[in-house]
């Protein structure tokens, strides 16, 4: 089970970034996107969309504390991964993380609290160079699921594309 | 070398988006950044001034005409791959990626003109779910580097950050 926990959304900054965080939580085999900071029912509902449209069983949240819902998570046997530019280079940790079952994966915004990196079992850096929390976040996931979530199957839904050569294939389910 | 384009970018809407793909694209081991659509050096600067202080020898550009630069670059021995959900998938042209030596990867935004599909040597596709141009770039990078570029050192810049357990460590370099 893995969770993707948005730091900080501002609704008005944020909005495009956030929902790429969220639809790559998708895409690429998370289960659950909570967001925090300011709400933002618009951009969940797109989000719901997009799984009412392609399937699957991502479910998507508001938490208003970030820190209770990490706090909260710590109680159980899961592990928080906080995702910085500052952290321990995934390519050192990448075995310890394939063997995590449940995680919950912090993604920050332009202003991470110092908190998140103290509630965190591991502060990871995808490079310790400045890029993206939507890139930061994809490599996570593809190298957590060796690459097999690029082959998941999405149940339920209504469309589907067809991979193809040159065009545009959409299929109705 | 590899050259990241990206296609129609809009001033306002795309600011961010436009940013962090170029950004990953730096972090991520490409060798340029080609901004198409709507001028912005506002957006240009920003990149530079990561490449200043960051180091590296990342160069970024605006074109009037991507489809100008896309055609002169395949008079070149290169290739030219557009990233899309509508692609086939990645995984089953991994191999063949690897191989080629000179690449255009055209980064789509939210309205992809047809003639990107044709002009491309290959349309491929990072899932054919929907997600984010970040992050099939970042995933696609990652796959056509075998991972090496998360280990890419960047000469020059003034700062870098050390790995760190729970802190942020910035060093001058």
């Amino acid at each position: 089970m893995l969770k993707v926990l948005r730091l900080g959304h501002r609704r008005e900054r944020d909005k495009r970034i956030t929902t790429h965080v969220a639809l790559a939580a998708r895409a690429l085999g998370s289960d659950e996107f909570i967001l925090t900071g300011e709400e933002d029912e618009k951009l969940l509902d797109n989000v719901r969309d997009v799984v009412d449209r392609f399937g699957g069983s991502f479910t998507i949240k508001y938490s208003e504390s970030w820190e209770e819902t990490v706090k909260k998570f710590k109680q159980g046997k899961g592990k928080v991964i906080h995702l910085t530019m500052y952290g321990e280079r995934i390519q050192d940790l990448e075995k310890k993380i394939k063997k995590i079952e449940n995680a919950l994966i912090i993604v920050g915004g332009e202003k991470v609290p110092g908190k998140a990196y103290e509630l965190a079992d591991y502060n990871i850096a995808v490079t310790n160079q400045p890029h993206s929390e939507v890139s930061a976040l994809a490599i996570f996931l593809d190298r957590y699921h060796n690459g097999e979530e690029l082959g998941f199957e999405f149940q339920g839904g209504n469309i589907e594309i067809e991979p193809s050569e040159s065009g545009k294939e959409v299929r109705k389910k």
